[in-house]
């Protein structure tokens, strides 16, 4: 069926010079919305955050924005003042694109760190992308592509749910295969919408649904100076703002998109071969099993493990208990793809030969560790480490 | 001029069939005491710790040990109730072979988890061991390589100190190459004294040389279930327990002892081609450079830029804007082998050229962090990320 644009919006994208990598390459993507738009974000909690970030922070939540331009190829992060004027640049430019005034539009940036946006080409960029602005799938994919760094694919999810009579669209777009830590680095989401949603309801459920998807996964913990998840609202499904049961639906919605989204990440990690899923259940509260899940997730030795197939209890409950989590350690379950590994406390008997097969012969990985110290659970989703990980970080410089 | 062993010691290493990996690798150690000696210990603060942790735990500090026994090939860990009651029965083996009682002996273990140590191997060991106690160096190298698992070498270090007109012998061995993390993950460390010192002091003394050294390395930032590090003084040298400015003096040979063999955990890393030093300077406190220094140490995208001979001064910024310590980025610097790559909060213009040159051609790596925000100070010792590392690590288990 599609990726459908929700009403409102346009998108396109070129190729603008950004990108050292090849003229194929999309590194403009270029969005704009027929009325003033609700605009929700989340951002990076680095300290050394890209002059984007800090311009879309300011601006945010609001209800006026009428157009979003992104760019790849250059984070404009480390860039000091003439960065923060650069990005303001960028937003103008992007704004006039649709008649709009300079603080309607917002900046997503991602690339290489610490060098100038060489702004000749970001001007002809947009100017080239406003007569190919379109409503069409094709217009969303371009602008999908156009965000991308090492990413192998474009990532793209849509949920559409029925409010008050209104069918309305959430679709969302993410950029991101490594600097993948939780708290988003080296990420961006762009989701559309075309229901009506209030500036601080839209800030509310974003946040929320951020907190865990985007949030809960790890290719190489490092959270990067760039990271932005934006939703943005026209309104024009013609719903009344939605309220109550309509807005709890709305949030669960866009929660799964969210989900979709993040968890694409990682299986689309650098040189991963495998996406493991981390379920952490019976603790005392969901920032334990959080803390937990997000340890054992940046495990070399757990990655490394799964990598070479190889069912290692050993080193996923060693992971669990330098996690900061207090827990009793003689209560502790395991299972590896549904198979038990570790059950109160203890290693028991496994088919090891099955459950390395089980390993070797599935992308999908499932870790299950269970406490007994509650009942809060949480989930994140991560990669193996694999040479080719190693081989493509020790050559691409960011 | 070798490595002396501190006077009231002897010891010896067998192969006892611990090892699967070929009967050429010594896998057992038997250190003897003449005389009751003080004894401390710093243990990992893992919640899933090894039965030795929890025996030798119980047992210091202490003025009455008279032998140690450390087995490498199996961690005892994981390994419930009966892994303490072997433990114990390994304790009891070594304080037999010098003619003590079973409370007055340490143990060690370090390899695979979830095993049940073979007992009557262990007691072979301890048996075919006792008649070889020896206080030369050649059993004190012996000694040494017993404890080893994937390390290349073994590592020994020593410092000599006046006190009191008397000669005072540290002597040190220890083991590690990888799961080692800050709290000393699989990390097995044994220093020996001839010194006079009371157990307090010899406790407080320890933990700080620890604090700084032992828990300043990071090869993966996994922290095993066994680490130990360990402090015998026999008080053979004949000096009245240390004091004043001769137990000052000996916490900082303790320290350098302690220092040196820590780096060389690192410095023998699996599969790294880099002992990459990091300074971190300018901090409000010691802690908040450590956690800077910690979280760089961890980062993979620093490790594998590291590992390309990559000057990549963005994922060093941006690691230490995610250590969860307030800085103000304006005024954060940075040198990498003595080059400023990044000056008050900007990237400054630099030969890459012979900046990456500069890492290609050295094993030793520098990295300067400099804040601004105090006078405090950490420094922590890591490796590199390669591929042979994911290779090693992937085809073990541990």
């Amino acid at each position: 069926m599609g990726f459908p644009v929700p009403v409102g919006f346009k998108l396109a994208a070129v190729y603008c010079g950004l990108k050292t990598s090849g003229e194929d390459k999309l590194d403009l993507s270029l969005i704009t919305c027929d009325r003033n738009a609700t605009a929700a974000g989340v951002y990076t909690t680095n300290l050394v955050f890209a002059a984007p970030v800090g311009l879309d922070r300011a601006r945010t939540p609001s209800d006026k924005i009428r157009a979003i331009v992104i760019n790849s190829g250059n984070a404009n992060a480390c860039t000091g003042e003439r960065g923060d004027q650069d990005a303001q640049r960028m937003a103008e430019l992007a704004a006039a694109s649709c008649g709009a005034t300079a603080d309607q539009a917002l900046v997503l940036s991602t690339g290489i760190i610490g060098v100038f946006l060489p702004m000749e080409k970001v001007e002809a960029g947009v100017r080239d992308a406003t007569p190919r602005l379109a409503s069409d799938e094709a217009s969303l994919v371009a602008a999908a592509r156009g965000m991308l760094t090492t990413d192998s694919t474009h990532k793209l999810a849509n949920k559409s749910l029925q409010v008050a009579g209104q069918t309305v669209q959430i679709t969302g777009m993410a950029k991101g295969a490594a600097m993948i830590g939780p708290k988003m680095a080296t990420m961006l989401g762009l989701i559309l919408t075309d229901a009506a949603i209030s500036p601080a309801d839209a800030q509310r459920l974003l946040s929320f649904a951020v907190e865990d998807t985007f949030n809960c996964i790890s290719v190489d913990g490092h959270m990067s100076t760039n990271d932005t998840v934006l939703l943005v609202a026209s309104g024009a499904a013609g719903n009344k703002p939605l309220a109550g049961a309509d807005l709890e639906a709305f949030g669960k919605a866009l929660h799964q998109v969210c989900g979709d989204l993040a968890k694409a990440i990682p299986a689309d990690g650098e040189g991963a071969t495998h996406l493991v899923t981390i379920q952490v259940t019976g603790c005392a509260s969901v920032d334990a099993a959080r803390q937990i899940a997000k340890v054992v997730s940046e495990s070399a030795l757990v990655k490394t493990a799964i990598a070479g197939a190889d069912p290692n209890w050993g080193r996923i409950v060693s992971a669990a208990g330098y996690a900061n989590v207090p827990f009793d350690p003689a209560k502790v379950g395991l299972r590896v793809n549904g198979v038990t590994l570790y059950d109160r406390g203890a290693p028991v008997a496994f088919d090891r030969v099955a459950a390395s097969k089980s390993i070797r012969e599935n992308r999908d990985t499932s870790i299950e560790l269970s406490f007994g110290e509650g009942e809060a659970r949480a989930r994140f989703w991560t990669t193996d480490l694999t040479a080719e990980y190693v081989r493509l970080n020790a050559d691409y410089t960011t």
